[in-house]
């Protein structure tokens, strides 16, 4: 397969669904000689782009979401606690992803602040659990911390976050390879049949949906089911 | 196995994912002894419910959602077919299977929409559409459409749709069964696991997950990234 050779990583550390996707991102790259970019996009950024929701903001979707990500913990032998708090606000860590670490020292520092927020109880939000969380992936924890509160991490973030939306990505995870995205922890087998040549959707012809019209909006049906 | 044998299925004829769904969901409740109920439910109205926007309302998500759905209809060789337009509006076809017709007419006559709908390209929102899949379900489609368009039909699918969003039903298609909710086509394998006594979560302590509180508002972040 030849080819742009990356697999953009559009995370938040605000999302276990994130996290257990990158606990099974590298191993799948490294099948397919994939180099994991992750990218670090606030998902609450990517909501209010699309008006829209996250999951935790409509209570019985947070209680079938949190025994949809505990199945898939157990399932495959992830490390999972409850956070801190939840939601976090997850600007600091995401900006301190921001910074231009080098490719191995960013993805011990993904690593260390997925972790830390949903393995280990700790508020990512924090900026001496940042700062620690730096240190342990071998980076100077307190230059980290005061580099990801300057101008520059906040507009990178920002940037990253607009170019994310852009390219259409609406939720986190989301993995982009060669232009076509994929989004969540469920979609990995997808990406995987499509890295092997087996996504039947590449060779179909899908003008036939795009061209879809609408016959009715919701505003016209009363949610009470009044016409 | 004991307790209560009943698999509900909660559905709107507007949403491919219940579509896929209900193709498999006889062989699965078959496998374990289940009674299929199909449980029409607006899902509009759940979206109201819930302050949400649905996957049709958010263009990028809605065309991740479409490469996703022909995905799962090639894998799995359902037979799936542009719909004459969507959204459409699916109250009449909703209330028509919101009558007492026994379940075995039931079942036809939901099969016979969903296969209109997205198999076949024509528009259940039409009455004439209607009457005919009923017609074919082996009823009399001029008395469905006349009964489904009273007042007691109207009030029956609001009734459903109300005491689903009480259950904690957020979307479709929603499975439930004994007090438990599996959401989506992608959610059929997690069912399953559960009917056969290997749900990891039945038997976990999720209290130090529900005892989780917010340590931030998103109120509180621009969306912009700026504190």
């Amino acid at each position: 397969m030849s080819g742009d050779q990356t697999l953009h990583f559009s995370f938040d550390v605000i999302s276990h669904n994130a996290y257990l996707a990158w606990t099974q991102i590298h191993t799948l790259a490294a099948r397919h000689d994939l180099v994991v970019e992750p990218e670090p996009v606030l998902f609450a950024g990517l909501l209010a782009a699309h008006g829209q929701l996250g999951p935790a903001e409509i209570r019985p979707k947070s209680m079938w979401m949190l025994r949809d990500v505990v199945r898939k913990a157990q399932r495959l032998g992830i490390p999972l606690a409850p956070p801190a708090g939840h939601p976090f606000n997850p600007l600091l860590a995401l900006r301190a992803c921001c910074l231009d670490h080098g490719p191995d020292a960013l993805r011990r520092l993904v690593d260390g602040l997925f972790r830390a927020a949903w393995a280990e109880s700790r508020d990512v939000s924090r900026p001496d659990v940042v700062a620690d969380v730096a240190t342990a992936a071998g980076l100077d924890g307190d230059d980290i911390v005061t580099r990801a509160a300057a101008p520059e991490a906040k507009q990178r973030l920002r940037d990253l976050t607009d170019a994310a939306i852009a390219r259409g990505v609406f939720g986190v995870p989301t993995m982009e390879v060669r232009g076509t995205l994929f989004w969540g922890f469920d979609d990995l087998p997808n990406l995987e049949r499509f890295l092997e040549g087996r996504d039947p959707v590449t060779d179909l012809d899908l003008s036939p949906w795009y061209a879809i019209r609408p016959l009715a909006q919701r505003r016209q049906v009363e949610p009470t089911g009044e016409e």
